[in-house]
């Protein structure tokens, strides 16, 4: 062997900076099953601690990408690409691709699957009946020029280096890293192809980033990594206090996207989806500033071109596209089950990430990978923080197709939400949750 | 399983304290295979950065112990062990032992073998010819209560916990970690059976603790641990800036240890036992204070009655005992090659690993498991930091038996020696080095 790993480990271990040689050389073995497990989570225990400086993470991204097959688009192209670091009710990428590509960008998307709290793009997606997120890269490149934007799982083929060390970290509590998490999403970003990135970094209660430091400290990372290899990347902060929308589940978020497409005014979707699209305008260079992309944002929500291009998309990718027309084509539920308030008063917080485990039980998401899904369950849940609450009045509702399941997670939903008496103090924070929305730290000069 | 691996690891990765419960469960599902390797090393690595706090320490090494036998000697044995962190030329617990079990002591002793660039008492003892380490544990009392004393090898049946995780520790890079070495030392010393334990702290550039303040550190979890678990424990500290005596190599210490019971002058030597066997002996109340001690050392050095009890352990172990009237019985090597000084000066430092490495390479010691000893090879180092050398002049001699690599030895001891041309600046070194052996932390009251 060229180098000794433990020698690396306790290199990393006393605070050092790896050489690209020792880099490449532990991960390449790790990958050749010449290094052990055992070996691979110690460094990455000693990297979450003495952390990486951002040549060591350029480095880290790089060998992640080679590690797989690369897609490339011509350079002429306008592709820009949006990564949400995920949330409950986070159906952004679903009405957010088919306005921007109808405003002239092209937009590959390779997207996950839910697993624990979290929904996934793909799972919403694939509560349409019929549609697919199984096409090859041939497919998906044809599909992303001819339709506008393409959404399709991750093969194996795509940075199987990642793959490999995030399961690991998943079961060695290594997963809060902030350069480890850096190099997972930029690899797979940069490797899908898109010259452009904009990023939805989730803060709060419900997403991993519970902090608003912590945030801008991932951004910068982000982002320099994105500029040393290539890519421009701009992040927009989001607040992950309240679930994404008035539905949570997968039909049912298609059901809510569809009529978002037609005019629904749904405030927190709109500013959200409004402020990613403008960036992705401003970073592809369709629109020449900020005023005009979110003049091109309201043209093409109102005349219907976005809509046109969602259909174009589901039908594209084998769905159903009349359910454009008639949602009632999309899974219906059984059961929809009342959620009761449990206590009188304003919203002050909403346990977001309680709220995916209720949906998990009555089948909306995963437990495990193995785990199997139940299109038509999930919830509407017009509550925010900010809003009056009367006890014993309905504030939502769970849709399934197991009554005694669906009572079960209508109460875990109502404990979810904590109230305060008094109004003064929760609008401080709804106040700063609204501010949050707007945050933005861009990569690129506007 | 009753506990989430992962989260365990998080809740220490976040600095927090783990429960009994908490450990237990870790240790003993990771025993019982049930908890794969991958998850122990990102939890060692853990609490490598986030330590541990003496109950918790204290839990480990009770699991530890309960994880294999345990040796008891009657309450009424005055029994007491030493245990030495290790270095070069240290050859004390085999001068040591006869001392105190001449001044009615009783010392059960479990050995290691060498590795790297410390030697082992075992493979010295096995130097003389016949004599065997693998006895068992009732043979191993026996000979305690009837010698006085006894060297043994440790079995499987003896702390298998620690064996295990020490050799998973030595491959991620998490050997350095005070309550990880707490719980390895304290868990073997208290299986053994012994009521006292004197611990020989090594410091310095030849020892794994190189500052004097990570020492104290070490010492104070040891004599807690101890006290928690039923176990005297008195720490001295002792400089490892210099090999220690003046012979090095396996066969040559146990000459050099017949001639230091026989009287002759070996002050490092001198020093440490001295200290040693009167902590011993005070823990043990053979001695009433240090005083009674001292004389007590020195009677039975002088008396020749130290001498008999160490011919009568190696003609009880199988030993020749014959070696002790005449040292040409044990193994001689074939060359003898001068070490020549490279430089003028006043020895301001001694590179004893170095020194270790190159005596590894005549065959004195193992690079890994499986290396075959020379029992004859190894050196004559009499120059100490503090002692002037001449240019050119002989400082000490290679004993080996291939001249070729004994030239390659002499050499690289050669330059182990670090010299500067005025006696001003090292004599603040040597002095420190002479206080530091009489550095002494005392668990019990005097």
């Amino acid at each position: 062997m060229k180098y000794n790993p433990v020698e690396i480990i306790i290199k990393k271990r006393s605070g050092k900076i790896l050489t690209r040689d020792e880099i490449s050389f532990f991960i390449e073995s790790y990958l050749r099953d010449e290094i052990p497990e055992y070996q691979m989570s110690s460094l990455l225990m000693a990297i979450f601690f003495k952390k990486m400086l951002p040549e060591e993470i350029q480095t880290l991204t790089e060998i992640y990408i080679n590690s797989g097959k690369k897609i490339t688009f011509p350079s002429s192209m306008p592709t820009v690409d949006k990564h949400s670091t995920g949330g409950v009710g986070d159906k952004i990428s679903i009405v957010l691709a088919p306005i921007v590509a109808a405003c002239g960008a092209k937009i590959p998307m390779i997207s996950g699957r839910g697993l624990g709290h979290t929904g996934g793009t793909l799972d919403k997606l694939e509560s349409i009946p019929g549609f697919r997120t199984d096409y090859n890269y041939s497919e998906f490149k044809k599909m992303v020029d001819e339709v506008g934007f393409c959404i399709i799982s991750q093969s194996k083929e795509l940075v199987p280096a990642d793959k490999r060390i995030y399961a690991l970290r998943d079961v060695t509590g290594t997963v809060e890293s902030l350069p480890l998490i850096t190099a997972s999403i930029m690899s797979k970003k940069i490797a899908e192809g898109a010259k452009n990135l904009v990023i939805d970094l989730k803060v709060g209660s419900g997403a991993f980033i519970k902090k608003m430091a912590q945030a801008e400290k991932l951004a910068e990372l982000l982002m320099q990594t994105g500029e040393n290899l290539g890519q421009k990347v701009s992040v927009v902060y989001s607040n992950m206090n309240s679930p994404l929308g008035e539905y949570a589940g997968n039909a049912l978020e298609i059901k809510e996207c569809i009529e978002f497409l037609k005019g629904k005014e749904i405030p927190d979707i709109y500013k959200i989806t409004k402020i990613l699209a403008e960036e992705m305008m401003i970073l592809t260079e369709i629109a020449k500033d900020r005023d005009e992309a979110s003049r091109m944002f309201t043209t093409v929500l109102q005349n219907g071109k976005a809509l046109k291009y969602f259909r174009n998309f589901v039908k594209a990718q084998n769905g159903n596209p009349n359910i454009c027309e008639d949602t009632s084509l999309l899974p219906q539920a059984k059961f929809q089950i009342p959620i009761i308030a449990l206590k009188k008063g304003w919203v002050k917080s909403i346990d977001t990430q309680n709220i995916g485990y209720a949906l998990v039980d009555i089948g909306a998401g995963r437990k495990t990978i193995e785990s199997k899904l139940n299109y038509a369950a999930g919830a509407y849940l017009p509550i925010k923080v900010g809003h009056f609450i009367e006890k014993n009045s309905k504030i939502g509702n769970v849709f399934c197709d197991d009554e005694k399941l669906g009572y079960a997670a209508a109460d875990k939903i109502a404990e979810s939400y904590k109230t305060i008496a008094s109004k003064a103090k929760y609008t401080e924070n709804y106040i700063k949750e609204m501010e949050l929305i707007y945050g933005l730290e861009s990569g690129v000069e506007e």
